[in-house]
């Protein structure tokens, strides 16, 4: 059972006590996550350490999931992505299959809580199908800035009923009247994508997956994606190869619902197939977070190479590995690098720039090795999930106490 | 939202109100339904009817859907297997996957209900992870007369701490001494799978999905799977082909976790590779309720040669449309269906009374139209959910009151 306990060692004692006093007056003290999926995606593998934390701190936190059709989430899928600036038809049986999945969800979710946390928005009409009688925040992963208007003043409409919300970044929030919180995103160190690994482990893991270690290795995760950019990986990496002998990994997951994800994959085969059947790119799709854990352990740089990010929490892990990262300057990414201190930006088009430090590393072990300490010191100290419990934990007194 | 009363003219008055009567002393009673998955599969379609029906009738019931991993529902597969008698590997890894996923949940899954009901075996070790202080019944939903003895042991020490079990027929129960009930599946007659259609959307569906209406129509609905014997299916067609010109469709999705049943769809379309060029027969994988309605109601017999069988709903579904069907005297259909009355049951092996029963079916219109009536009038008394509401509401009053 996840304690937070088992943090001691990773963060400072004083954070372990600072958590334990902030719970002090929500003993008891319901309070209920819902959100769309158990598995799948960042907002998942944040509740899932999240929420057991909470209530290992005393506090009786409950996790549930909205039931979607598929129908369902591939009109919130498309909302999703008119919030950051796509264009959407906003039709009356989009809205209506939204309205009723919410509906329907809250006729067999009673909520007597003490707080009510709503996360995205999938489940962000629930509140219209409640008589409100607690504090109720929506918590919001997504960039608002320039949301679709239509569908922008239509969300608002559910979400001025909210007391508060919380958005990952003070950017993303929109032009609501509302209290709100900022609470970046933050990675678990004792999952299976971020603990710790001993050699006999990663041997095992590399001989399963047939990694190559010949060679030094660059490595991007990302899923197949436009704005992950892997056919601009690959041409900084032919610039790289040109001065060294090395290795490109590209691994990320299809997901299943993505038919432009399958349309990139390809792409990405037909365009690089010498440089496939060479076996300098090795392509991996696997779901495997271990598989991760290893690349960015084993990997000499990895590379993030995002035309367009959210938070960026590949980053995020990477840099805990002590792994050099070299990284576009967009999103939430140069929250976490500092150019030149604990990681390298630059403007994603700069493709020599990239290049150039990403040779500079794999030449250089005494700066790969202060840059990588450098980043994985930044992490402990802002991007460990025991810091967002701090966030939450201040923030339910606020709203409780 | 789905209420009682829309039941009103497809059942008597006097069971709507008798539903009314039995819920009087359940007012404000809080119940929780806690199974494994939202969609896909019978469990969930008959909780996405029941679980408001229940709050309808006053009942504070919650339903609450256990997270598990792609590895615990491959585990908890296998142990849906063996319990109908397959052989397992009951590894420690096994076991400890299944026990850490239940306590996981426990830990944010608070249950101060009145009443816990338990679905089928990946959520059963929860009661482990409570201090009981309420009653808790188990409802399964698989064959366990003869299950795997060593699995069969393991999870006794679970169930032994319920108060009570249900199952779907007399049969199905094992040599459990406690307290258990029967309660048959049953059909929701309001949802797209089985509500009337007007011409207008027949059509449109028929279109949509191609289906030829100028030969009369035999279909079996059921998943490619070797206990329904799509193979069977069609030597009973080729000796109705023979006799009268028509065609057969067998429609049935392939679920993603089920390496075996794409085997069984790819032998079935290299086998009748001529009969699917000719047009005579026709796959159909897509998910569509309203095309298994549609099939269902347009087809002139429906055949279920299944070897094994659990309850059969889709025979259930057929005979609520009206059409005659032909099935095996397997599992649950004799309970549904009495030869010569309201529709055919024939062996398994026996192809030579299924054909001539489908080309009698065929020729004779008053004969299709006497047992198609009769079917409908067996599932009217005996298989709706409202059947199935009553049932829960007279247990819970035993367990309440």
């Amino acid at each position: 059972m996840k304690s937070i306990n088992d943090y001691r060692g990773i963060v400072d004692d004083r954070i372990i006590s600072n958590i334990y006093k902030l719970a002090n007056r929500l003993y008891g003290k319901r309070v209920i996550h819902v959100n769309s999926t158990y598995y799948g995606g960042g907002v998942a593998e944040i509740l899932s350490s999240l929420v057991p934390l909470m209530n290992d701190a005393g506090i009786d936190a409950g996790w549930r999931i909205i039931r979607g059709s598929n129908d369902l989430f591939s009109i919130t899928k498309k909302f999703h992505n008119a919030l950051q600036g796509d264009s959407i038809n906003l039709s009356t049986i989009k809205k209506k299959l939204y309205m009723q999945a919410n509906e329907d969800f809250s006729t067999y979710t009673h909520l007597d809580h003490d707080l009510v946390i709503i996360h995205d928005p999938q489940p962000l009409p629930l509140i219209q199908f409640y008589k409100k009688r607690q504090p109720w925040i929506w918590r919001c992963h997504i960039d608002l800035s320039h949301p679709h208007a239509e569908l922008w003043d239509y969300l608002k409409g559910f979400i001025l009923k909210y007391d508060s919300m919380i958005v990952s970044h003070e950017s993303y929030k929109n032009d609501l009247p509302m209290r709100h919180y900022i609470i970046n995103p933050a990675i678990d160190p004792l999952t299976h994508k971020n603990k710790p690994l001993n050699d006999v482990t990663i041997k095992k893991i590399i001989n399963k997956f047939h990694i190559p270690t010949d060679k030094p290795l660059i490595t991007q995760i990302s899923r197949f994606d436009k704005w992950k950019d892997p056919i601009g990986v690959i041409n900084v990496f032919k610039r790289v190869k040109k001065k060294i002998d090395c290795r490109l990994i590209l691994c990320g997951n299809m997901a299943s619902d993505d038919p432009e994800g399958l349309k990139i994959y390809e792409k990405v085969k037909q365009d690089a197939q010498h440089l496939i059947k060479s076996g300098d790119l090795i392509l991996l799709t696997y779901e495997s977070h271990i598989l991760v854990n290893v690349l960015q352990q084993i990997s000499r740089v990895i590379i993030q190479k995002s035309i367009r990010e959210g938070f960026g929490l590949t980053v995020t892990e990477a840099l805990w590995k002590q792994t050099p990262v070299v990284a576009s300057r967009v999103g939430g990414i140069p929250l976490q690098i500092e150019h030149g201190i604990n990681g390298f930006l630059y403007d994603p088009h700069d493709y020599d720039g990239f290049a150039e430090q990403i040779i500079e590393l794999i030449n250089n072990d005494e700066l790969a090795h202060r840059i990588g300490t450098a980043g994985k010191e930044y992490v402990r100290e802002k991007f460990l999930i025991t810091r967002i419990l701090i966030d939450y934990l201040e923030l339910i007194n606020q709203h409780l106490n």
